[in-house]
């Protein structure tokens, strides 16, 4: 068995100097992938500031950006037959495609242009320094959204189980549910796990595991996470 | 002799998801602190991200903002006297103050406010998600900038040597020392070291101590720079 996971998040270059980050120490995804069976050979995709996992099995591969992400697992989903992806990693939804001043955004507005991000990202361009002088009063980052990471799986190799991760903050039970369903059939995901960042501290992480036929799992800490994914992974692959 | 020294990079939450983070691996804050004499006492300020010196006559004290980072220092310098401030931590210029949708930043501009900045905080204000839905083409984030840290140092202290730093990118070496001048003198710095991003590359750093005097000292690696550093702090507290 071969199985693919990815964990930690990821970072989006603003300019040479700064980043848009996606907070994750990566120790769910290094629970999970210690906790499988060492007969099972793990390809682990993260970042260098997330927590990793140990193991002969275990094979790392580090990544920055979510168009790294998305090239190292297209990669490897071409290379490799992986009966399980478990796709953990907190990616950026959207990527920075500008940065101006504020001047310069009332200034291009000013122009009445009919595609506004595009009249922004050319007046960025036109920009020489490439750190922006910090002699403003506000700085606007126009970010666009990045393609999703996780529709490349099953495109690749439509029989693995995809496991799928959704987070969300502060939202009353029922929702998280509802958004992760919504989540799972729009990703062609096999199973979801849907947790809230209001309800993770540490090992203590309170998580529903959900499959294509809305059967539902609940589980406490990383470890109990963990169980109900491998067992998941486990049965369906039988 | 105390000194204190801040290194690494600060993080601007941009939600309970992201922050905006200034890269900086502490390295060369690193080198310098463990390269002072060690009856020098040494107040060290950082993140849980950026190495960390290590000896009994160092104080480490972790921070994620620039308001962390204001705060703390505030609280050492008010109570300890400190012989020298060497500052190389890589501050935020900005901080997220709001985001928006493409489509909300259009609906606010097409009201004509007089505060752009300020209405826009508004409409992001009165949004009820606390993460942003990733259903929109582009998301805009608007940061506001943040007040200099490295004031704080003089006002509370007005005897102790200030080393500040200046890092800018692929820029001309008249221009970077002609702006560590202006950085200098703006912000009653006794040294500036200037460095271009593009001259470093783990433990060589190109960089130019300057002194109020205008007197310029060349260093080629890290070792080097925190040797500079070291010597111009000591000659001037003798």
């Amino acid at each position: 068995m071969r199985i693919l996971i990815t964990a930690g998040g990821t970072a989006e270059k603003i300019d040479d100097v700064r980043s848009i980050t996606n907070h994750s120490s990566g120790r769910l995804g290094q629970t999970i992938a210690e906790k499988f069976p060492k007969e099972v050979e793990i390809d682990y995709i993260t970042t260098k500031q997330a927590l990793q996992p140990k193991g002969d099995n275990i094979k790392i591969y580090l990544i920055e950006s979510t168009t790294d992400l998305a090239k190292k697992m297209t990669e490897l989903l071409e290379k490799n037959p992986y009966q399980a992806v478990i796709h953990s990693m907190a990616v950026s939804d959207f990527t920075p495609e500008s940065s101006v001043t504020m001047e310069t955004l009332e200034e291009t507005i000013s122009k009445n242009p009919t595609d506004l991000a595009n009249a922004l990202k050319v007046a960025a361009d036109s920009r020489t320094e490439k750190k922006i002088s910090s002699n403003t009063d506000h700085l606007v980052i126009i970010l666009k959204q990045n393609p999703k990471v996780i529709s490349i799986v099953k495109k690749i190799q439509p029989e693995t189980i995809l496991v799928g991760f959704k987070l969300l903050v502060d939202v009353p039970m029922i929702e998280l549910l509802n958004v992760a369903k919504a989540s799972l059939e729009k990703n062609q995901a096999d199973f979801v796990l849907a947790n809230d960042l209001t309800e993770i501290s540490g090992e203590n992480h309170h998580g529903y595991l959900l499959n294509k036929n809305g059967k539902v799992k609940e589980a406490k800490t990383k470890s109990e996470i963990a169980e109900l994914i491998i067992q998941a992974v486990t049965e369906e692959t039988k």
